[in-house]
């Protein structure tokens, strides 16, 4: 029954019937994946795909490619801003089961809502991003953690039926078509873990996207699949459980009780999340030092503990470069206590090689503590004097004890973003919080092209 | 290991590399592949995808979609293609496997074939269509039986890394490319046997083939994947095999060695395997009678001794239409021994609801005898005067041991394509069988094209 239930919830699902508070959070995560989206669209990997792919495309102008005043093909569309969103690894995370929720299901969704030849409203687009999310969230609870441990890559695994919930909303599918989209998603498993620190990681990401929207458009055109595509004996949970328990039917009943994409947070740094609650406190420590340089050269040694699994993942002493950078927490630290902020612009290679930061990461000693928790961390810097300040981290920020606020999600949009916006980021930035209220979000999608820069022809 | 290897044995095989016995095996399964893409270009699952996913197409001429005179977005005709060449259950069986190889392999190497900018000749096609076909079934080889048993649809999900190695191949990838787009594609595992019985089965092959064909693109492009994309810890061997043993490394080594293609088998009749060997039998019996209405009505009944899993998968003993006649063999046994045929023109609806039919139908006694193979059936014919005929099919026609001859191949081809080419069946068969050998691919194509009726502006 878990796929008649879940059709027939999302199916269902009115913007009257969403608690404010999700209205707000999907906004958020909306806000999030667009700033994600634009400044993923200049990576290489992106570049790439849209290359190799382009000639097939057939050179339509469906849907916007963010970060470019350009419309392309809808299904490509859907793949490119899914990779951009994902390629820096800097979008969202549903903690419970680090599933990335909005870029699989977004990028469908607003790809859609610009084909779609009827108006779609703001409300409309929130409700169907938040049945996406609910959907992916959902099944990834039902196989969690087995699914992942054997090695799927459980954001791309979901979110292609969370995409195709999300379109089939926007495309007004009958519950019987709803059925069939997410069979037809079901049966389009994408994403392994053996591909990450590759090109084909972020491709699990918008090949989602895009298998979850021709789910939608095929299941429109009544196009069958079964039934019971999750709960079937040989359907999608037990089939990709790897053998652990799945509890689609638990999960399936808190649909409408227990919001997902309340529980959906934000990276405040484009880094391991292990190594937040270290670069948190020292931020904060930068601030309370006054910001000065002298204050920086007068520091002897900063010591840190930390949960143990930061170490583990983030444990690199010498990264030599900005990729190498996002695995070290020496290095997160250095910058936070240097700039005051652990942004994109901190994890460039330059930055990443300069001597000063080089310097300053050779006084940081870390050491691991199984008495905090995964999101606490203790900073003590000691000075050339001997004297100390103190930071204890209970909860980073990002955390769901500890949010990230508008203006902190403002400010990130802001560092991601103005490389590729330049000038035009306030206004961008401006139009992606309105998109939610909009009486019809196509034109502030026409508004959001109109006011990209063409900064390369490359792009288009 | 494993997918290193298996790109450098891809990479270096050549036409001159492959047995004769093996290019004669690849080219009786191109011919059969496009047989059963013509035969099925007009089944309402082809069109109600067609209809749906145009929109996204770009009217692109760029790949023939079988059956047809027309050109469509080749991304589109490997899944349309795909779709129409097993959406009839007519399709060849590697039977250690049950994977239908040709199918994803063929339609993407088609359609790359007839996009590519460079001439291909046929004994590279059917080079690369080798390589399609060793890379599926040894990888299903590898995960078997328990990746099948826990659900997945095993065709497709080795089909699309046939497809990828395949088209990779016509594109002269390097070994390093070659390995991205192994991965690439095993990242992309489509297929759920609960959606046996709907649409989605037949969409399975076609997006197997339209993965591949995508994958090889991109990685054409040096988008990157793992270099261990089949063997590493959380690689496609461990994840897909459902807790059974990965046998990655035995079969990979018999790449060259053991060739698949040599064991691929073509069903003489459009319905489940098991019930081949009783209608095989059966048609032997009608011409042995002399073929005549009368000698049917002399029949007072027809006792079949099959192996007991006939009864299990083709017990149907009052079909109702055509689909449950493909899954009845007291159906095919009456027409077999009424008409000394069981092809499409046996399995209409008018045929399997026809009062003649139905009556010999009834007289047919099936009984299950542990002691027979598979392969094997046992027919007693008792007249009304008592007299007996008798006949013992040792192993069915379409068996490794009974391999359907290339006449036999040819009338297959002409049932199932005349419905859709008319007068231009023979036509098309030959262009069909005469690509193997062709200095270039895509004059047969135009040819193909060029001669294929437009009967239905619907199929533009």
């Amino acid at each position: 029954m878990a796929t008649k239930q879940l059709a027939k919830w999302a199916v269902n699902l009115a913007p009257t019937s969403l608690p404010s508070t999700v209205t707000r959070a999907a906004e958020r995560s909306l806000y999030n994946y667009i700033g994600c989206a634009i400044g993923g669209t200049h990576h290489p990997t992106v570049t790439k795909a849209w290359n190799a792919l382009r000639p097939f495309s057939g050179e339509l102008e469906q849907a916007l490619r963010f970060g470019t005043p350009y419309k392309i093909n809808a299904q490509l569309a859907c793949l490119l801003n899914g990779i951009a969103s994902h390629v820096h690894d800097y979008d969202d995370t549903h903690l419970a089961t680090i599933i990335h929720p909005t870029g699989p299901v977004a990028s469908a969704c607003l790809a859609w809502a610009e084909y779609a030849d009827k108006p779609i409203t703001g409300p409309e687009l929130l409700t169907a991003i938040v049945a996406g999310i609910e959907t992916s969230c959902k099944l990834g609870l039902s196989v969690w953690p087995k699914h992942y441990d054997i090695g799927w890559h459980i954001t791309s695994t979901t979110g292609s039926i969370g995409a195709a919930v999300a379109v089939g909303k926007l495309r007004n599918l009958s519950e019987t078509q709803m059925m069939h989209a997410i069979g037809l998603a079901a049966v389009q498993v994408n994403g392994l873990r053996a591909m990450f620190g590759s090109d084909t990681k972020s491709f699990h990401i918008g090949q989602a996207a895009q298998a979850g929207f021709n789910a939608a458009v095929l299941a429109g055109g009544d196009f069958t699949s079964s039934g019971e595509a999750l709960e079937a004996r040989r359907g999608w949970g037990n089939v990709v459980a790897g053998g652990g328990e799945v509890k689609l039917d638990k999960y399936i009943a808190e649909l409408g009780q227990v919001w997902e994409v309340e529980r959906n947070a934000f990276k405040p740094f484009p880094c391991g999340i292990v190594a937040h609650p270290a670069i948190d406190g020292c931020i904060q420590l930068h601030k309370e030092t006054g910001r000065g340089k002298r204050t920086i050269e007068t520091i002897r040694k900063v010591h840190v503990k930390v949960h143990p699994l930061v170490l583990e993942l983030t444990g690199n002493k010498k990264p030599k470069d900005g990729l190498e950078g996002k695995f070290s927490v020496y290095h997160g630290c250095a910058v936070g206590l240097m700039f005051g902020k652990a942004g994109p612009a901190q994890y460039t290679d330059e930055i990443v090689t300069s001597e000063e930061v080089r310097r300053l990461r050779n006084k940081c000693v870390m050491k691991s503590d199984h008495k905090l928790r995964p999101d606490e961390a203790i900073i003590e810097i000691i000075f050339q004097q001997a004297s100390k300040l103190e930071k204890h981290v209970e909860h980073a920020v990002g955390s769901l004890e500890v949010p990230m606020t508008n203006e902190q999600l403002e400010e990130k949009f802001r560092d991601q973003c103005k490389p590729v916006l330049l000038n035009r980021t306030r206004e961008i930035s401006d139009l992606s919080w309105s998109i939610g209220q909009a009486p019809n979000v196509l034109d502030i999608l026409q508004k959001m092209r109109g006011r990209t820069l063409a900064r390369d022809r490359d792009f288009k």
